[in-house]
C-alpha cells in the first residue's frame, strides 16, 4: 500500500531528517531477532519526545496509516514486522533518564532506553533493575511484551516491576497510567493492560520502573542430575521451602553438550541447574546449603558453588552463552527461539515430551528453562530456506504449545504473541479473546496500531 | 425505579427462593462496613454456580436492570450500595474449593469464599494465602477491589497473587482469564483489568489464587520512636537493605493511646512499629537483628521481639485491635476508614500534615500505616448524623487525598474507589480516565454493571 502523499509531507515537516524512507533503515526496522522474514515499513520515524510521538501518531491516524512501534528490535515472534506496511515509530532517540528516586527505589525513563543503559545509570545508587530477558532490549519493548527472564522466580516480570506508563493512544492523545505509589486501587489498572499489549493499543513513551536494592551478597551454584525430573523436583522443592532463589536455570543435556563444545567446558552431559542466591552473606550461605541438601537428596552430582564475582561469572558462562552455543551447533543456520510456560508440576513431563518430539523429527534444538517459573525455551537451529525442515520444526512447536495449553499453561511465557503465536491465542483463552478484541476496538477503532499482531 | 414485572418472574423461575425482595435481605445487602448510608437493591439473588450467575445477568441485561455484585459486605467506600437500584448478586453461596494444587502452590475457589475459610482449607498443606486486609472479606470482593493489607511489603497485593479469574460479562457470556502458568505474555492481561474493577465490568465467580509456602520460622518485633519520621525512616532503610520483612506496620501516637486504653497496654504513646519476619530460624533472627540495629540508630526504644506464637500474638494484639480501639474512643460513633498511598519518601510528611489537619479540626482520628508500601489509613471516628462534624472530616479527607496525589501518590492504596473516592479519580489520572471509560463502554454498553461506581 503506497503512502498518501500528504502523509509524507506532514511527517517530513514534523521530523525533518528524522523521517526516512531509505531502504536500509526500512529493512533494519522490519524484523526482530528471530527467523521471521523482514517485512519493511514504508517509512521510519525517530521522534525525540512524547509530544513528537503524539504528533506522528496524529498524522498517521488522520490518514489511517498503520503504526509499528520499534524498540531495540530484539523481539522473537514477529512483533515489529510491518505486515500491513505503515510507519515505524523507532524509540532509539527516546533514551533519557527522566527521574531517579533512590529513596523510593523507582525511576522514570524514556522507552527507548535499553536495560543495560539503565544499569549504567544506576551505578553507585545501590539499586538495580532485575529483569533480564537476555538481550539488551529497550525498556519500552520489554514493557510492550511483558518480558521477564532469569530472575522472575524472585523479582517477578515487567508486570510486577512497572509502576506506570506514558502512552500515546491511537488518536494521538497522551495518557499517564499508574503512579509512584507502590500500590493503588484507584480505577482500572491500565498499566497492566498496556504491559504485554505489543503496540496494539498505543505507543509507550515513558516507563516508571520499580528498582531493587543490590543484595549485600550474591552466590552461585551449579549441579547436574541424572534425570530432568530430578532437576525440576529440586527447583520445585526449593521454591516450596521458601528459599528465595534469585535464579534457577535448567539446561537439558543437549544444551549442556552444546556449551561444552562451544566454550571448552567439561560439564557432565546431563540436565544441569544453575542457581543464583541474593541476600546477606549468612543468608546466601544458608540458601546454598539448603539447595545443596535438596539437590543431593535427588542424586545431584558435581555441586559447585561460588561467592566471588569472578568465580560466579565463570560458573554462569555456560548459561549465558547457551544461545550462541546452540547456534554454533549448525554454523550458517538461524535460531528460532520459542517458549511455553506450564504449571511447574507438569514442567518435566512437558519438556521431556518436547525433547522426544524434537529427536524423533531429527531436529537440532537445545532446551533451556527458567525452571522456577515453569517456563522453557526450545531453540530450533534451522535453515529457514529448507521448507521441509521448517515444517518439522513448526509441527514440534505446535505440539509443544498445544500440550502446554492442555496442561493449564500458556503458549508464551515471556516472548509474547507477535504474529508467530497468533494461531494459539484462541486455543488458550477461548471466549476471553473476544473481550480482548472489544478492548482493541474501543481503543483503536481504525485498527492502525501494529495491525496483524496478537489478533488477525 | 420499580422492576419490570417479567424480570421478577424470570428470576424467581431461575432461582426459586434464592431470589428475594424482602426488606431485611435488601437492607443487609445495601451497605458495606463504613458510614456510607444503606442504599437497598430492589432484590437479592443467591446463585450457586457460574452458570446461575450468567443466567441471572442475562435476565437483568434483557431488562437493562443494574447488577450489583456483593461478597462479604466488608467494603469501605460504598462499593455495594445500590445507588441506582437493581439486582444484587450475592456470592455467599458460591463457596466451593474447586481445586488445590499443592505442588504448584495454587488453588481455584469460588468467589464467595472468605479468606479465613480458605485458610481453613489450607490447613495441613504447608501453604498459606498471605493477603490480609483485616476483615474476613470474600476473595471475590478482594479481587474486585484489588485488596492488599499488612503483608503487601513482602507478598504483594491481590494483583500479584491472582493468576486468573472466571468472569460473567455484562451480557452473560462467561470468560476465563489468565491460567495456571506462573507467568504469560499471551494477549492482554484481562485478569489485572478485572482486578480492581469493582464489579463495573463483570461478576467474578471463580479465582485462581497463588499460594505461598508457610515459612519455617516467624518472629515479631515492636519498637517506639520519638518522631514519626524516624519510624518511617526505619522502614525505608529496612526495605532498601533488602530485608524481606513480612509486615511493617506503623501506628501513630493517637492510635497507640487508643490501644493502650482499649487493651490495658502500657506502650509508650509514641509512633510505634510492629514488624513480622518470615524465613528460616537463622534468617528471621538475622532480619530481626538488622532491623533492631537500624531502629536503634534512629533512636528507637523498647525494642521487644518474640519468636513463640503466643508471644507474637500478644505483641501484635495492639495492631490487630487498632480499629476497635479507635471505635472505643467515642462509643456510639461510626468509623470512617479512608486511605491514601504515597511514595515512601513522602510518607512521614503526608501523615504529619494529615495529623495536623485532624487536630486543628478537632476530630478524633487515629492513623495506621502499612509503612513499607507508603499506604496509610485514617480512621475518622464520627457521628454520621452530625453534618457539621462530617463536613470537617470530609474536608480533612479531601486535603489528604489531594496532598497524596500532588506527592505522586494515589487517592486509594487498597480500599478502592466505590463512590466515596469517585470525585478524585480525575485529579489522579487525568486523561487516562477517558481510556477507562472507553473500556467500560466497550464491555458494558448498557451501563448495568454496578453503575455509579468508579465513574459517575
Amino acid at each position: 500500500m503506497p503512502f498518501p502523499e500528504p502523509l509524507v509531507f506532514e511527517l517530513e515537516a514534523l521530523l525533518g531528517d528524522r523521517f526516512s524512507m531509505t531502504e536500509a533503515l526500512r529493512a533494519q526496522h522490519g524484523a526482530g531477532e528471530s527467523f521471521h522474514p523482514i517485512e519493511m515499513p514504508g517509512a521510519v520515524t525517530f521522534p525525540r519526545s512524547t509530544e513528537e510521538v503524539a504528533a506522528t501518531v496524529r498524522v498517521c491516524a488522520a490518514h489511517a496509516v498503520p503504526i509499528i512501534p520499534f524498540g531495540a528490535g530484539t523481539s522473537l515472534e514477529g512483533h515489529v514486522q510491518a505486515v500491513q506496511g505503515g510507519v515505524c515509530i523507532a524509540t532509539s532517540q527516546l533514551t533519557e533518564l527522566i527521574e531517579l528516586n533512590p529513596e523510593d527505589m523507582d525511576c522514570r525513563v524514556e522507552s527507548g532506553m535499553t536495560r543495560k543503559t539503565l544499569e549504567g545509570h544506576l551505578k553507585g545508587s545501590g539499586l538495580f533493575f532485575p529483569i533480564d530477558p537476555g538481550a539488551d532490549a529497550s525498556l519500552g519493548g520489554m514493557a510492550a511484551t511483558g518480558a521477564s527472564g532469569t530472575t522472575t522466580v524472585r523479582y517477578g516480570t515487567m508486570r510486577e516491576n512497572v509502576l506506570g506508563l506514558t502512552v500515546v493512544l491511537a488518536d494521538g492523545r497522551v495518557i499517564r497510567t499508574g503512579g509512584r505509589a507502590r500500590k493503588s486501587s484507584a480505577g482500572y489498572d491500565l498499566t497492566k493492560l498496556f504491559l504485554g499489549s505489543e503496540g496494539t493499543l498505543g505507543v509507550i513513551t515513558e516507563i516508571l520502573i520499580r528498582l531493587h536494592g543490590i543484595p549485600e551478597a550474591t552466590s552461585a551454584a551449579v549441579c547436574s542430575f541424572s534425570t530432568l525430573k530430578d532437576a525440576v523436583d529440586a527447583v520445585t522443592l526449593t521454591v516450596q521451602m521458601g528459599v528465595g532463589v534469585a535464579r534457577a536455570e535448567l539446561l537439558d543435556e543437549v544444551q549442556m553438550d552444546a556449551v561444552n563444545q562451544f566454550s571448552d567446558f567439561s560439564y557432565p552431559v546431563q540436565p544441569t541447574l544453575f542457581f543464583e542466591f541474593h541476600g546477606s552473606p549468612a543468608g546466601v550461605e544458608e540458601q546454598a546449603n539448603t539447595v545443596a541438601e535438596i539437590a543431593s537428596d535427588l542424586g545431584a552430582t558435581d555441586f559447585e558453588w561460588a561467592t566471588m564475582a569472578e568465580d560466579r561469572t565463570k560458573l554462569w558462562t555456560a548459561r549465558h552463552e547457551a544461545y550462541y552455543a546452540a547456534l554454533a551447533l549448525r554454523p550458517g543456520c538461524r535460531g528460532w527461539a520459542t517458549d511455553v510456560c506450564v504449571p511447574i508440576s507438569r514442567l518435566a513431563e512437558c519438556m521431556l515430551a518436547t525433547r522426544s518430539d524434537i529427536d524423533s523429527e531429527g531436529l537440532v534444538a537445545p532446551i533451556v528453562s527458567h525452571a522456577g517459573d515453569g517456563n522453557f525455551h526450545v531453540s530450533f537451529i534451522v535453515d529457514p530456506d529448507d521448507e521441509e525442515e521448517m515444517g518439522r520444526a513448526r509441527s514440534v512447536n505446535k505440539k509443544m504449545i498445544m500440550r502446554a495449553i492442555e496442561m493449564g499453561g500458556t503458549c508464551t511465557g515471556e516472548h509474547g504473541v507477535g504474529y508467530g503465536k497468533m494461531p494459539y491465542l484462541l486455543a488458550e483463552h477461548g471466549e476471553a479473546v473476544s473481550t480482548m478484541r472489544s478492548i482493541k476496538q474501543a481503543l483503536d477503532p481504525q485498527k492502525i496500531m501494529n495491525p496483524g499482531k496478537i489478533f488477525s
